[in-house]
């Protein structure tokens, strides 16, 4: 396929995930029906579809998209830059995590479908970040970075829910207890 | 009033509080209509609404009533208890609590009163706990107990979001990891 094509390609296929992102996050799943969907992305449904078969498909990749972008954030910045991100980002994005989370919950396939995706290889670059910092002695090493990520991921989903009930976080607090929960004895 | 008719009403508003956790776990605030939640409760619509004068009225007492016994749980078992509680609890007092995060996003005036309710004064007590701790030396007391509460508060919402989700829990790190984020320095 010549390279031109391939660019033109990846600018669609960003151009509907962030399309999508803001029909999702407005209407919610049910919500954003094709109409909205094309009206949201600026495409033809079948334009739109020719990237993602179905409804269900191009939500599945916007929310393995959002998990791979989280995970590029973390490792740039850190969790305090997730934590940061989380307080001040746009409400859309919330209400695509809160819709996802909510279609876990009734949907077995869909929960089957989320745990095989890989968020861009992220997870397996975290795992391997935070290897790196038990080795260097940064954090503590008597607990596996197994249950360390998945606290963290804990909080991430907790200040998500905070956030989109509508209260304010805490950063400072919150950076500063996760140090501590993480610093070596 | 006498005694009799106290005990009769406390009764029935348990009986009420009971039916409608399941009735909106179950349906969902909307799926959650009068014949469902008089079904749910075995009481007539008059009956519930001489307690509850609308369904956001009973919604919101179920709400607070959750709060309430969390608070209750909490100053009993410690925070490990509310984890436990958490990890294995009944699937359909998770799902009121997303319904009310959903619900939170979208009604700032259930907002405002959400945050006006007392949660049976568990949050008072909760604070008189750990200022006690925090006096005998068995918690940090460089971090305020708000912001020890309110990341304590981030990580059961969390734990719930992903109970919601239908993954499992680690009790053993995520307690292990607490500890030491409130560990006196």
């Amino acid at each position: 396929m010549p390279k031109v094509s391939e660019q033109h390609r990846e600018q669609r296929r960003r151009q509907i995930l962030d399309g999508a992102r803001r029909a999702f996050g407005r209407h919610g799943y049910a919500g954003a029906t094709v109409p909205v969907l094309e009206q949201e992305i600026g495409l033809s449904r079948g334009a739109i579809f020719s990237y993602y078969p179905s409804k269900l498909d191009l939500f599945t990749a916007l929310a393995d998209d959002a998990r791979a972008r989280e995970g590029d954030l973390w490792l740039e910045q850190g969790f305090e830059g997730v934590v940061r991100r989380v307080a001040e980002q746009e409400p859309e994005w919330i209400g695509v995590h809160a819709e996802a989370v909510r279609m876990l919950r009734s949907d077995p396939e869909l929960r089957a479908r989320w745990a095989s995706l890989a968020g861009g290889g992220a997870q397996q670059r975290l795992v391997e970040r935070y290897c790196d910092l038990q080795a260097a002695g940064e954090i503590r090493s008597d607990v596996p970075v197994d249950s360390i990520l998945r606290f963290l991921g804990v909080l991430v989903d907790g200040l998500v829910t905070q956030r989109s009930a509508g209260f304010p976080l805490d950063v400072e607090g919150t950076v500063e207890l996760v140090r501590a929960a993480l610093q070596p004895k």
